[in-house]
């Protein structure tokens, strides 16, 4: 397993994360610390870091390079942003962060921050064609994204600790500082020609910001416990929620729950660019991921030696991501996913359902990761799998596909599916979506109960008042199907009551 | 890793059990299958297996065996208990088994029960002295333990397939009938002179009945999701289930929550037998486990050698047993518990709590878990351990006390303790000692915050107003404690909650 960190030293934050991965396997975040350091505090127009914020920064570094001393890790990538970007003394700071700590930081060009947030978005959702927009403390960066290459991009000097300070000082916020605000974004995208939603294109939002104004805008809704990732923040979500912020006073505005104590002076104005924004090129809605800045430097390493640097599919890389760090039965899984997705194509050829290659992706991930709960413990490892699946979540699916899946995988054993729990999530026909591929999950499982392949495969006869499933044997002389027949028969009712006749599972000989 | 089998072929249901354990670290169930074959269905007094389910008893185990041979499970106990015991035409039906199957089961005194029921008790719950009690299908077991060993013993034939078939037949259950049960149950157990809880000595239970009529009056209380592993199920609450069983018809009891389906029919009658046997012996409450004769039979394996086969101490090896589960880092937990009672300890000694050897050792086991649900994932590790503990389990624990060690975990970082979630299980003082147990293990947490052991131990400097917490370096050249400074310094405010006073934690030389 390797480790690496990415540093990065922002306007508002300075935050430390490390990565490990096993090559061709898996990856994951494994671990973080983050000050909110606010280095370009009192910058203003003079461009000039103040004695007091490079103080903290330079105790932050101290601190963060302690840590991957102390810890092991060896390779490390610090950067820098906007706010130091910009200062007129960033020398005097880098030198006494080189001389202090060792560390040689990288300031990176606004357009490599819109590269590596570029790599980010295309890297955690299922993205071809759009826009991306990235606020940070300092600067926002503008993308357009197409056939998953990055065609433009622009850093623009509307960072959220920048805007802030400039158009929305004091404890209250009026109607006109806002209103200024806009215009003042306006203004500067004025010249970007390209920031236009053509033909309803997606917008992706990356950073802090955006996280917490999704996270504040679901605690609206009545959601299952899942995080932002893939959430879709409606224009008019997000203007309920500059309104409800606005009405606060700054010191009051933490306790709108999602918004970080160490954020609330400057989430207003982050919020209000990002809605300038979206009215500028006529967005109606925002998608948002959890990946950012460091993971796009991440990912640029992981995939080092492609160019661009790009998971071949953002959804089955996350499913086959996290199969892979809780270990699981890679020949079970799969042939359990085979069986599944047998029966689905037969059933849908039969006329037996109308869902489509949709569903069937979804089926094909909930197979995949239905024995993951196993890590925690045998017993209900059913729902330590939804679980499992709810909390470490899969980048490229949004809330309610994420959930589904989780509940396929809940339902693999045991129990009659129930779609009540996506609550907010819930679509039309999700209920007896939920029901199909549950049921068949449930007999793959027990086609499978032996984890040994003796069922090579299942043959459907569609009859007049019931469906027989048919196990077929791999021809190999020692393959005995009868614990698969079993564990089958008994687990069929699920998927009769899904096409509405009753299914009948025989053996080969039958 | 070893993997091991255990085949249960009982009166109600056989069942097959997978163990896995890597010698010397840790031990989990892998697998589970269970067939309600109800072998004794129809033997009366006769005591001659029918043909049908013999029948069911011989497909069942050609199922089980084609499942070993399928998942390359060699080692297989396979054992009969008292209805096939008992059996006249027993051999019959062990020779088709044998002959199908290869299976060579093993006919299991009611001595040889009661002995794996007594391992299975010793073994999963903290208990030195007292009494136990093992309801099965066919028979019940009746032990004395003293100093963990197994003094008295008794098998008789009061389970709980035999006395429904005897006294409780039919849809409806009348008084009249069940006062004849518990009249039959005073009468055999009327020899045993042991039988008998002098000084109110504990009385453990086993076997599936209780476990069920255990699950059934957690469902009559407001708990946290745990399992019924420790829980204490009171002589009224046991009685109180009784009649609510008796009330309805046979056919109606599955409705009840947490009686099996195919157990319905003769929970009432092991009820009442639980219930007689603890009156008979002056008990008032039965202390529930859920290991049993599968686990016994287990132990007997993994502690070979011992003579008895006991754990030297069920609470720690449980802890390090889940520990090990999920490959904790052991330098880094062992240190943060070595912190954590050298802080607890002190501020004992200092008068700053009145907390003793309970809490101390709740303490350690949740600095030994804190980080377990690193296994999922980074972000919410702290959540994750908390679901972690509770699913897992911890046998030797109570639920109440399970449920505070997972709190702990839980509040290891972020956030403010709150004992409200233990519901029905919260005790006076529960509020005052999570807020400590928190307090310490997240100060201990961020003092170990790199990993390093950089601060080697902790002194306690008591004020007037404010405790200072002086950390102490290991004498280590390259001890470097400005990470475990920087981190504790904003993590000391749970701790000056609980005792009343500021904390401030300051490195060797201020």
């Amino acid at each position: 397993m390797e480790r690496v960190a990415v540093i990065d030293m922002g306007s508002n934050s300075f935050r430390l994360v490390v990565f490990q991965y096993e090559p061709g396997s898996w990856w994951s975040l494994a671990d973080e610390i983050r000050e909110a350091t606010r280095v370009s505090a009192g910058m203003g127009d003079e461009g000039v870091l103040r004695p007091e914020p490079m103080d903290r920064a330079l105790r932050t570094a101290a601190v963060f390079s302690s840590f991957l001393r102390a810890s092991g890790v060896e390779r490390v990538d610090p950067v820098a942003t906007s706010a130091i970007r910009d200062a007129a003394n960033r020398d005097e700071l880098l030198a006494s962060i080189r001389e202090r700590t060792g560390l040689a930081v990288r300031v990176i060009s606004g357009a490599e921050e819109a590269w590596y947030g570029y790599l980010a978005i295309v890297n955690s959702l299922a993205f071809e064609d759009g826009f991306g927009i990235d606020v940070g403390g300092g600067s926002v960066q503008l993308m357009r994204i197409a056939g998953r290459r990055l065609e433009d991009a622009e850093s623009v000097r509307l960072g959220s600790v920048r805007v802030s300070e400039a158009f929305l000082p004091g404890e209250e916020t009026s109607g006109k500082q806002l209103k200024a605000l806009r215009k003042h974004v306006s203004r500067t995208l004025a010249e970007l020609k390209w920031w236009e939603a053509a033909d309803g294109r997606r917008l992706a939002g990356i950073g802090g910001t955006i996280r917490n104004l999704a996270t504040a805008a679901q605690k609206t809704l009545d959601l299952p416990d899942v995080d932002v990732q893939g959430f879709l923040l409606e224009r008019d979500l997000l203007e309920d929620l500059i309104e409800r912020i606005a009405s606060k006073p700054v010191s009051k505005r933490a306790s709108i729950k999602g918004v970080k104590p160490d954020r609330a002076d400057v989430i207003l104005g982050g919020a209000v660019v990002v809605a300038a924004a979206m009215d500028h090129g006529g967005f109606d809605a925002l998608e948002v991921t959890e990946a950012g800045l460091r993971e796009g430097i991440f990912f640029e390493r992981l995939l080092e030696g492609r160019d661009p640097p790009l998971l071949e599919d953002v959804r089955r890389e996350s499913v086959t991501n996290l199969a892979h760090r809780f270990r699981t039965d890679d020949l079970h899984v799969e042939h359990v996913a085979r069986l599944s997705l047998q029966m689905f194509d037969a059933l849908r050829e039969a006329g037996l359902h109308r869902f489509d290659d949709v569903e069937r992706e979804l089926l094909w991930a909930a197979c995949m990761l239905h024995d993951i709960g196993m890590t925690i413990d045998y017993d209900d490892h059913h729902h330590h799998s939804h679980y499992l699946i709810q909390s470490a979540g899969l980048p490229g699916f949004d809330p309610r596909e994420l959930e589904l899946i989780a509940l396929v995988a809940r339902w693999h054993r045991k129990g009659d599916p129930d779609a009540s729990t996506l609550r907010d999530l819930e679509r039309k026909g999700d209920s007896d979506r939920l029901q199909l591929l549950c049921g068949v999950i449930r007999l793959a499982e027990q086609l499978e109960r032996s984890r040994d392949r003796s069922v090579a495969s299942v043959r459907l006869e569609d009859g007049e008042k019931r469906v027989t499933l048919r196990a077929v044997t791999g021809g190999d002389a020692g393959s005995d199907p009868s614990v698969a027949i079993w564990s089958a028969q008994g687990n069929a009712d699920v998927l009769g009551a899904a096409i509405g006749k009753a299914v009948k599972v025989v053996g080969p000989a039958e």
